[in-house]
């Protein structure tokens, strides 16, 4: 059987911030879901394109060059090398698509960094 | 710059059903947006799983020993070689995620085919 995924669902049975859960698979990408509130750490990642779609609630992601103020609905790729810094004032929920092999923090490791992968 | 995409603007751009436009990029990967309405044919993609997320409306996703009934905020992944058939009684607009080589109607070739690729 193939399971389907309800994003408010999912969102509902975690609290913690900053850790995203995988939520499902395909082609060797993860979609990944994460509490986001305050500010994260400035990191880029070496080799991967990072897509964030905000499905509540507000992110702003900030560039060394430019500020990305994202509603919900609304998506944006940060290519890979681009250092970025996810901030959201009020909680906000957010999926992502990675490589499996992304690290959270990218470049960067640091008591942010989450190692271990955890399905929700 | 980097630019920012919001779903509901470019769905407002195109209005066919069955034709999906590419609305990012990403590792290999396009983010594609489709509106459908009626029936689609039976499929499947050799090599590439495929994402489903409905954006707005209802989405049915028929297999051959299944039936998915996806509604807004919910997602579903074919993996690889399993057959499908979505269908939408009302228009449902959606997101797709697929490698960049997938071709709409997968292993089959007909008049749904939709070769060229179109940005949105």
């Amino acid at each position: 059987m193939i399971e389907k995924v309800n994003l408010a669902q999912k969102f509902g049975r975690f609290q913690e911030y900053w850790r995203p859960k995988i939520a499902g698979e395909l082609n060797g990408q993860y979609i990944k879901l994460v509490k986001i509130k305050g500010k994260f750490v400035w990191h880029h990642h070496e080799t991967e394109d990072e897509l964030f779609l905000v499905v509540k609630g507000r992110l702003l992601i900030k560039l060394r060059d430019q500020e990305i103020h994202l509603e919900e609905g609304e998506l944006v790729i940060i290519p890979k090398g681009i250092e970025h810094l996810p901030v959201a004032s009020e909680e906000a929920r957010v999926l992502l698509l990675e490589p499996k092999t992304t690290l959270n923090t990218g470049n960067v490791q640091n008591e942010r960094t989450v190692a271990n992968e955890e399905w929700v």
